[in-house]
């Protein structure tokens, strides 16, 4: 019955979204702040009437507000139903693993070997280096189609400066896409945006998930250059004319113009992100440098699954990756300042002075 | 910079959205009557601070109404960002030609060839019979590795008995995947879900955008048997595991519940179907039986393009359609009531006493 494509795909596993009980999700990167306080008259006044019309296929409100916001002509911005469906449109178009493997750093958002079994394209790990940084040297030696990797990376939390960026790009063919996922990238980086101007290759993906509050909704946009956008809407449309609904795209709307409110919440999430690192490393613990909303971080002797299941006994989700290379850590998204302070407080009851090495 | 597989594709052009006037739209088969009323309130008291978190990314909720309504098992039941995003799936997971081409009939949802295209698979168009009807003996009578057709069909309306499918199933081989395509069928047609539990091939595939009133929201549904459905969950967990939002799966499920309302306008669709029809043929128009929201429509000696830029002029959008052997023909929403009325009041106007066979 099934398409013997079937046979390849290995799928994505989503954080876990238990019903069981109520826990303290600090396991999928949700922002701990509500979205845009804007939103809620929105939907008091929306005419559900008009849901009965096809929304917008090219979003071009969407477009237009996000194009302002970045300063980039509308034309270059891309919007689909989730960053998730960017990046798979955008395997679709740019990599053909004829001209050599893709290339991604060896720990990444792992959905990203997914996709390429997905499209049956070839790809290649690349090892990080000694402080768990993205080796973008390493990309340059050997062959390729085109490169993606995270900025700042997940699960690590690790950032380039622009500068290494730029610079890559400089050496890289300017005939081979180069996609940056900056879903992060809000919470302390600094967007390669600007970039795309001199590179035609550079494909820059973001999403409305983690610094705009809006997990829920699923948007996310794309910013490149013309014919690499015209590109994904040559994909879109023999995929879905429609990926993205009417409420999503006014919602989008608003919180993207909304720029004073989430530069509060975003400040307050990097505060929080420093103190509770400082803490967690006062208690003994690992973390690595993150510009992420999460941090990536292990206690010596204890193996991440083990801080999971001890965790979650107490009411908290984190994650932990059952990967050689990263089994001793754990990710911790950055919640509110008291979460953050209950974690604290778990964490040295749950591990101080009985290091459950034998878990 | 593009992959190779980029050339192959020929997009899907999604009817006309003109935003240069406002015109009485009857060319992409919306709903003319809003959605349950029982959204309004439900969006009025939404909080807004859940959007921070995930959706469901297996749609549960929603899942389950829909199985209440169709009287099936959960499981039976996959949900999808519109029904062409579940339709992609289902290429995706089950057309293999290298077990024989997929068929479909010549004139059709033209979707259907731009998947092939994006998935590489070969497909063939089986002639439709001497009454535009979707010609299910012709499916037998070559090699396949699989079908589909819309039931409705569209663009011509004319719908199949339920026990012509369940000849088609009972002589059809039952590895190959069947993909009805029911986008049309509460307008007057009897589907075909009861004969999933006697067909472990047959997929249902539904959408909330027409009779449901919701095509700005992009839900669609599959039933099927356990195997199949699980499939189409490894395809979207390979492709972007959430791909409803969390308004959406909410407004689906009070759609789904508001069966009285939706079957009141239902109800004076087929009834403003059937006098508009009747309308024009008086006037002199061919018009085929229809069992969808639309019907498809000729004026003897009037090419349907011409047809489609005379009532252009007058503010009124119709769908014509530049292929081979539909040429003559217009494929008209049904609107409401007095809308159906000044169609036919410009049809007169623009057409009697005065045939532009020139045009």
């Amino acid at each position: 019955m099934l398409a013997a494509r079937m046979n390849k795909l290995t799928p994505y596993v989503p954080g876990e979204q238990p019903r069981d009980r109520s826990y303290l999700k600090l396991n999928t990167n949700e922002n701990p702040y509500p979205p845009s306080p804007r939103i809620k008259a929105f939907l008091e006044g929306f005419d559900v009437d008009r849901l009965r019309l096809y929304s917008d296929p090219l979003s071009r409100d969407l477009r237009k507000r996000i194009a302002e916001r970045y300063g980039v002509v509308e034309d270059r911005v891309f919007v689909s139903n989730g960053s998730d469906e960017a990046l798979s449109f955008c395997f679709y178009a740019f990599f053909d693993s004829d001209r050599g493997p893709l290339l991604f750093p060896e720990f990444t958002y792992s959905f990203y070997p997914v996709y390429c079994d997905f499209y049956q394209i070839g790809y290649e790990r690349v090892p990080l280096d000694e402080s768990f940084g993205v080796d973008l040297e390493a990309f340059l030696e050997r062959p390729s189609c085109g490169l993606i990797f995270a900025n700042p990376n997940a699960p690590t939390g690790h950032c380039l400066p622009l500068n290494r960026i730029r610079s890559l790009l400089e050496r890289y063919p300017e005939d081979h896409a180069v996609i940056l996922d900056e879903a992060y990238i809000d919470f302390g980086g600094e967007s390669a945006v600007d970039l795309v101007r001199n590179f035609p290759n550079l494909v820059i993906v973001q999403t409305f998930s983690k610094s705009m509050s809006l997990a829920g909704l699923r948007l996310g946009f794309v910013i490149a250059q013309e014919p690499l956008i015209k590109a994904l809407f040559t994909v879109k449309d023999s995929f879905n004319s429609y990926p993205t609904d009417m409420l999503s795209q006014k919602i989008g709307e608003i919180a993207v113009a909304d720029t004073g409110y989430y530069r509060s919440i975003t400040r307050k999430i990097v505060e929080t992100r420093e103190r509770f690192s400082a803490g967690a490393e006062e208690l003994g613990w690992r973390v690595l440098p993150s510009k992420a909303n999460f941090v990536f971080a292990s206690l010596p002797g204890v193996q991440g699954e083990a801080v999971y299941r001890r965790l979650k006994e107490r009411g908290i989700l984190v994650r932990y990756f059952d990967t050689e290379g990263i089994r001793d850590f754990v990710r911790i998204t950055i919640g509110r300042p008291e979460e953050m302070e209950r974690l604290l407080g778990e964490i040295k009851k749950a591990f101080q002075g009985n290091p459950p090495a034998g878990d």
